[in-house]
């Protein structure tokens, strides 16, 4: 499979106009190899060229991985000494002869520890953005990445119901994070975390990208649970909104909107369409309520290997939804100070519309 | 405390040559600010220079946050689309009149995506590697982070201990790897795990970093398990080797040389000696012994809100040990294909030696 992946991705170079790809840690290495190496303070790097073996710069320690490829790379190992390191880096760009070439690399990932290192193998290479190229290698997910999501989905799930019973006014956010994870991991999924759960309540449900903290739960308070698990590589990634104890009509009223609104944009996910309709349909609603300027950010982003990834849903993309595109719808209404709203549901556009994996209740449900 | 924090940073600024720093979110910027950014595929960076107040350029949907500063900060917000975004970083650099100006960065840290846009903003400016005035604010602990360090080694080594019983033949090391996290979190970790705990079995355990998998725990296998938990953002990162069932005398005996390592590296850790001497004393123990061929790793890095940070124990690293500086003690023996040990502790040098933070035994215990 990661051959085919491998192959995928030298056609496309082909037609790109790059002479390879340089890849660090993350998504995209772990896509094409199946291994999973870590950002550490020693850089690795695969560069990848049309017609050669791909070529794996790594610290010696690290060899062992090279067993596990799929295909067969050529590995320039390094010692301990940092000031042997670009030697490494330029015996693989000579054995790619990339040195003047166009390197394609991917700036939301690659860091300027392996990127320095890798200029100094290749100094007169030019390096653009190949974030398209690459994350179009990954944007239509095949069946058995949607089965993964789905258990993803599955498991998120089945670890928020299981949760919600404990979900006590007292309790400080922190507190219902690490019960959260608990239940994730009991619930079977992969202790690499897609990313640590959001819990916020009160004021801090009003900050869209929040981390939890020692503020306890009040009656009054809106609740938003933004969390996911991982399968087998792949992940979900889910928002429900909670009232704990009686909360105050306009906060009822907002939910309610934004769940109008999360209806609306997973209504207008269907193939042929650009991701832009996804954002007009929900935002519309929430504009039209009168709220849109507490809605501050796009509808939605795709998902996969990571939680972030193409295709985009923003008001200004046109790009078309296709089958196996897969994403999140997650409307949200913030009033900054007070309270917050957001509900996130995951989508794979199918061959005549869009597959809902989530199907947790989206009501406000009352805790506490 | 952050604003002392930054007064010492525009002190070192002043002294280094350096007109500014720009950090993106991370261990230096949380240390800086008190505040968890996380990278996402919108840059946030903040521009530190003397004599002014930081800039901090930012998504508009992050900008709750700057109402979180411990001191004035100027904000520079972006909205959703990235054509606006140089634009920020340009009106961001223009505040602190930094184009052609020297302005640090954490290689490490700061990916391309940072990097483009800041240098979009000031590009006539020098961009020299900033990590030794950084890393050397976070350098020595103070009692609060001992304190923060000290807990979470006791969090760490509590959970271990509740784990240990269900460690059982059969059970994958990923099944392991899941119990182990929970029980970090029961016992009161932070839900940010450090790093995703390596749990490694027979063949796997002589991979230095190898991710927990699908194979299953057999008799005759050493089990390496390294982790570690998070209190109040500083970590601990802990290493015990196991038994499973009897196992073969070599491996008894390459346990036994490593906890020998181990101890002469700890005991080699005090003021006024140079880092290179723990590295030396530990791997003297395993040369003599025959294996030092196998043991293809430092013996320990620093520690502290990362996992990977300053000082270094490396034999060529001459930086002298002083009061305060933490950091871990780790040598291992690795046989390709069969089996590996690792011991690994936490250390804080003291006024008149090391503390020793971890203290759970160290000698091989059988477990399954």
């Amino acid at each position: 499979m990661t051959q085919s992946r491998l192959n995928k991705l030298t056609a496309s170079l082909r037609t790109s106009g790059l002479s390879a790809v340089a890849l660090n840690p993350g998504p995209t290495l772990t896509y094409l190899s199946g291994i999973g190496f870590h950002l550490m303070e020693r850089p690795v790097v695969l560069l990848v060229a049309p017609d050669q073996d791909p070529v794996l710069v790594l610290p010696e320690l690290e060899l062992p991985k090279v067993e596990l490829f799929p295909y067969k790379i050529q590995a320039f190992a390094y010692g301990e000494n940092p000031s042997e390191w670009d030697d490494a880096f330029r015996k693989a760009a000579q054995a790619l002869g990339l040195d003047g070439k166009r390197i394609g690399v991917e700036p939301r990932q690659m860091r300027l520890l392996e990127f320095r290192h890798v200029k100094a193998g290749a100094p007169e290479a030019d390096y653009p953005d190949a974030t398209d190229v690459l994350s179009g290698l990954r944007l239509k997910k095949d069946k058995a990445e949607v089965d993964a999501m789905r258990k993803a989905v599955k498991i998120a799930q089945d670890a928020l119901e299981a949760t919600i019973p404990q979900m006590k006014i007292g309790m400080t956010e922190k507190e219902l994070a690490s019960e959260l994870v608990m239940q994730l991991l009991k619930h079977g999924s992969e202790s690499e975390m897609p990313f640590a759960p959001i819990v916020s309540a009160g004021p801090n449900s009003a900050n869209p990208h929040a981390s939890p903290t020692k503020r306890k739960i009040q009656v009054g308070d809106l609740l938003v649970v933004d969390w996911g698990a991982a399968h087998d590589g792949y992940i979900s990634d889910l928002t429900r909104t909670f009232a704990v104890g009686e909360v105050d009509e306009e906060y009822q009223k907002i939910h309610k909107i934004v769940q109008e609104s999360n209806a609306a944009g997973r209504a207008a996910a269907k193939p042929g369409v650009p991701c832009a309709n996804v954002d007009i349909a929900a935002r519309d609603v929430i504009e039209r309520s009168g709220y849109g300027k507490y809605f501050t950010h796009r509808t939605g982003h795709g998902i996969g290997m990571e939680g972030h990834e193409a295709p985009y849903m923003r008001g200004d993309n046109m790009q078309l939804l296709e089958p196996g595109m897969a994403f999140t719808v997650e409307p949200g209404i913030y009033l900054a100070g007070r309270n917050g709203v957001r509900i996130e549901d995951n989508l794979v556009i199918t061959e005549d519309g869009a597959d809902c994996l989530s199907d947790m209740p989206r009501e406000i449900r009352v805790v506490g």
